[in-house]
């Protein structure tokens, strides 16, 4: 990560390394899951086949990529943090490692908004972000600015959602209480406190966000701030 | 971490930790310094006492905090990762877990707008943020809708901001080529590629971003991604 680098557009070391998740080609595969931390990565990269043995490689700022096979098929787990900073390295240095499609399925937890049991299963059909307005004053507040900025929806890949909805109803183990739901919109929110509508000692200007959005959507169920408002396969 | 939550609008472990940076009052101190990378922070805490032997935790979410002092002034030093949401989790979960003044200095790279040699330390006075509109149609292109949101600057703290040239030009080895630069605005960008201007394989309508940008802002002569528009101390 330290080698001279050769194009400031978009740099790599030397051996063809992207910048900040430091594979190459050849060490990421097209189906990839991304979680938020590195024991979520490993819990899940216990379930590839023994062998090849998978490959694995933690970066210098904190993305850990382990690629191996499940039941035979090239799959990458791709811890990538919070937030939609990590989310657009995650998909951009990965997009330049691969040729073909790219498909994504986030995993993570989330807050619910509607009435469902803890261990739900929640594969939205479309994200807004919650953003907070860096031009509001939020410790005087500014007339005629929104402290918070709402995005249009944008949907998840609909194959792909087709696909999730039944693999996860035929793998759902038998005697479960939980539930898949697929049909909600999510909010993917830049702070995890202030656009999620917590309430703290900070002047956040957002005891009534939530109902306001939900004004707006109905059927909005979901919320996190795991980056999933760039993912260009939805939110699941 | 995994222990009973018992507030949701400000979640805390039993044993008083804070959820993402699992730290608790007592274990972080009111002097901070935050870089990108735990091995930065290493470097850092290498400098500090030897005695009363640092406290160190890297949390389950990639957040690593070092407290100790330095010529005996209490000290620490926490690597936060990439991007403005986790600096809003290090700020608000440290922000309660602290009494009095919090004196936040952020360590970094930074892309250069300015002709200075590489290895020059830049100390913002203020900085602008500039952020995806996620309602821009980047792959069509939207009429009457900009690709790209430019912030009001927020001015860098003047004391800390003083206090921090100073002591850079003071401690400044001799015969060094490079400068102390402190009267430049920064720009703290959500996408290292497409927000600060880098020309990649995405549509990211971004080709004269930096001139649009100088335009308004002429003193504008630094660019990075690493969540320094939520410090309350400003950029340095």
């Amino acid at each position: 990560m330290k080698d001279l680098i050769v194009d400031a557009n978009f740099p790599r070391s030397l051996d063809e390394r992207v910048y900040h998740l430091g594979i190459r080609p050849g060490e990421v595969a097209n189906r990839i899951i991304t979680v938020g931390s590195p024991s979520r990565a490993q819990s899940i990269a216990a379930c590839l086949d023994v062998s090849p043995v998978p490959f694995t490689l933690s970066s210098e700022r904190g993305f850990l990529t382990i690629t191996g096979r499940y039941h035979g098929v090239p799959v990458s787990i791709v811890s990538i943090g919070m937030g939609h900073p990590n989310a657009d390295f995650f998909v951009r240095e990965v997009r330049e490692c691969l040729d073909g499609d790219m498909v994504v399925v986030r995993l993570g937890s989330c807050g619910a908004l509607i009435d469902v049991p803890v261990g739900s299963v929640v594969v939205p059909k479309s994200s807004i972000a919650i953003t907070r307005n860096y031009d509001y004053d939020f410790a005087r507040g500014s007339a005629g600015e929104p402290p918070y900025r709402i995005s249009k929806p944008v949907d998840a890949d609909s194959d792909l959602h087709t696909a999730l909805q039944r693999a996860l109803r035929r793998t759902r183990p038998g005697g479960l209480e939980v539930h898949v739901v697929d049909d909600i919109m999510n909010a993917s929110a830049d702070s995890f406190y202030s656009s999620q509508g917590r309430q703290t000692s900070f002047p956040d200007h957002n005891e009534s966000l939530l109902e306001q959005v939900k004004g707006t959507h109905p059927d909005l169920g979901s919320l996190e701030v795991r980056g999933a408002a760039f993912s260009p396969a939805g939110d699941s």
